[in-house]
């Protein structure tokens, strides 16, 4: 018996499916099948029942389903083993198709036409802002950070990264660690947030922060995207950047509580954009063939790749 | 004197300004001026008086205001001369911004989350497709067709082009004239009109053509984008398709008439986007620049570019 798929305390039929067509041969089972702990060797999981992974002694491995790993590392009894994130260009893509649709949304004022639209009322925009004209700032310039970055620049917008540490990717400008924070975003129209959560990184998008942000762009205030994980934003601060004009417009796709509680005072926030959690969801498939390949390098003797850093938290 | 800015019956002092700035120690007039017809040697014309260009005995070029040119080829009286499009970067970037926002916004669904924001519902889509699962088909594949084409498939689109005569573009599947035009639609979920109005245009987006368009695609029907000319689609038909749902959806930027009507049905079809005509609007200083440039080749003895072949009508 080889890979335990665990979703919370559900059984979970499709995602055992999938690792089924990806691993041919092997044994898959759920947190709902029955099962010798002992045949465990490999577990996929996403928010597991805290202390379950600590009960399987032959485990060798544990795979995020998702991008984020921070569902994992809240565990005190996380076993110390590799823990892998998921990488695959399906999510990426994605994730990349959020950011650029949004920004685009914004530069193009979708919204307005819309609401025009209902209304019967035909009325252009004589200045508009070229995309040139506009600065994206994305906070967290990993994989999906670059990614998002690339292609936000292929549209024309101005970009710049920032990161924790110093990171050199050619033709961005990255600015790094607290001292490069306030630059950073005194250049920054549209704040792109697809930063992992971690002790270091929980509030951040907070009262303070939205203050240094632009207000000389071109968009008439700045704009906030949050893709990464939802206890990076103050919400209470957020409705009230919203509300005061501290920002002009958000677009959040994760919360502090999820599904979004109905009493959310988001709901009903002016300028806010909310997703369902669906910016770059894991598509069985493709996240299980790269388990899959994972298990494959492991099997070869191979350590896996993306593999957590313990310390950093992501 | 030396350049006319002549936009039907209109003063448009914004024109003249940024042609001023342009073309700095020129005579730059517009329509409402007093002026000398034998002084005109360059008209930038958009929708120009019918016949007014004939009366100025001594033009030597004709600038479209706008990259289409179908509001001078209407003119019997249209002098013979050079007629120069407008083919900037910035009008480029535009155009291309509207085509990859809007397939962007139907691939991730941006009015359903929309809709479900307004009344409170939490739920997200279990079997997204990726880009690369969707045909994008671009009719009219110029210097804004190809940008769009590129830009689309960065995104991760499954791209394809169309054009009246075959053309090599590279990694781009190009389909060519009326022998090629049924595998096209066939492999089209999404279909980006950007071709000129000319006789042959005309009409060409309508129920016939919209029933070859892919019904087997991961969008579950067909979308229309037309941001090219209004002329080139049979309204009643769209409205029919979208009813019907021979369309899914349809974006539409130019219109048979603009403004479009009061009472136009299609402000209350179904599944359909409307823009005023603003895709990609052309920018004074851009434009002006542009102009002038071409004046220079001209008074430096060589041919503008981007001439209309007046036989092909664009």
């Amino acid at each position: 018996m080889t890979l335990l798929v665990s979703v919370g305390e559900w059984s979970v039929p499709h995602w055992v499916e999938a690792f089924r067509r990806a691993l041919p041969g092997r044994s898959v089972v759920d947190a709902a099948d029955a099962f010798r702990p002992d045949a465990i060797r490999y577990v996929a999981a996403w928010q597991p029942v805290r202390g379950s992974l600590a009960r399987l002694p032959n485990l060798r491995a544990i795979f995020s389903l998702g991008a984020g790993v921070d569902h994992l590392m809240g565990d005190p009894d996380l076993p110390d083993l590799p823990v892998v994130r998921v990488a695959t260009d399906d999510l990426t893509r994605r994730m990349s198709e959020w950011v650029v649709l949004h920004c685009l949304a914004i530069l193009r004022q979708y919204d307005r036409y819309g609401r025009q639209q209902a209304v019967g009322v035909w009325e252009d925009d004589r200045d508009q802002p070229a995309a040139a004209e506009v600065r994206v700032g994305i906070m967290g310039i990993g994989v999906l950070g670059q990614d998002a970055a690339l292609k936000l620049r292929t549209m024309g917008f101005d970009v710049a990264g920032w990161g924790r540490s110093a990171k050199s990717v050619p033709g961005l400008p990255v600015f790094a660690g607290a001292a490069g924070l306030d630059a950073f975003l005194a250049r920054t129209d549209i704040l792109v947030a697809l930063l992992p959560l971690t002790p270091e990184t929980r509030g951040l998008l907070n009262a303070a922060l939205f203050r240094r942000l632009a207000r000389d762009g071109r968009l008439g205030g700045p704009f906030l995207l949050n893709a990464g994980r939802g206890g990076l934003q103050v919400e209470a601060d957020v409705v009230a950047a919203l509300v005061d004009g501290a920002l002009k417009g958000a677009v959040l796709d994760v919360f502090e509580t999820e599904p979004l509680p109905e009493n959310s005072a988001l709901w009903t926030a002016p300028n806010l954009t909310i997703t369902p959690h669906n910016a770059a969801m894991s598509a069985p498939d493709a996240t299980a063939r790269y388990i899959g390949e994972q298990i494959a390098r492991m099997e070869a003797g191979l350590p896996p790749e993306n593999v957590v850093d313990r310390h950093a938290g992501y």
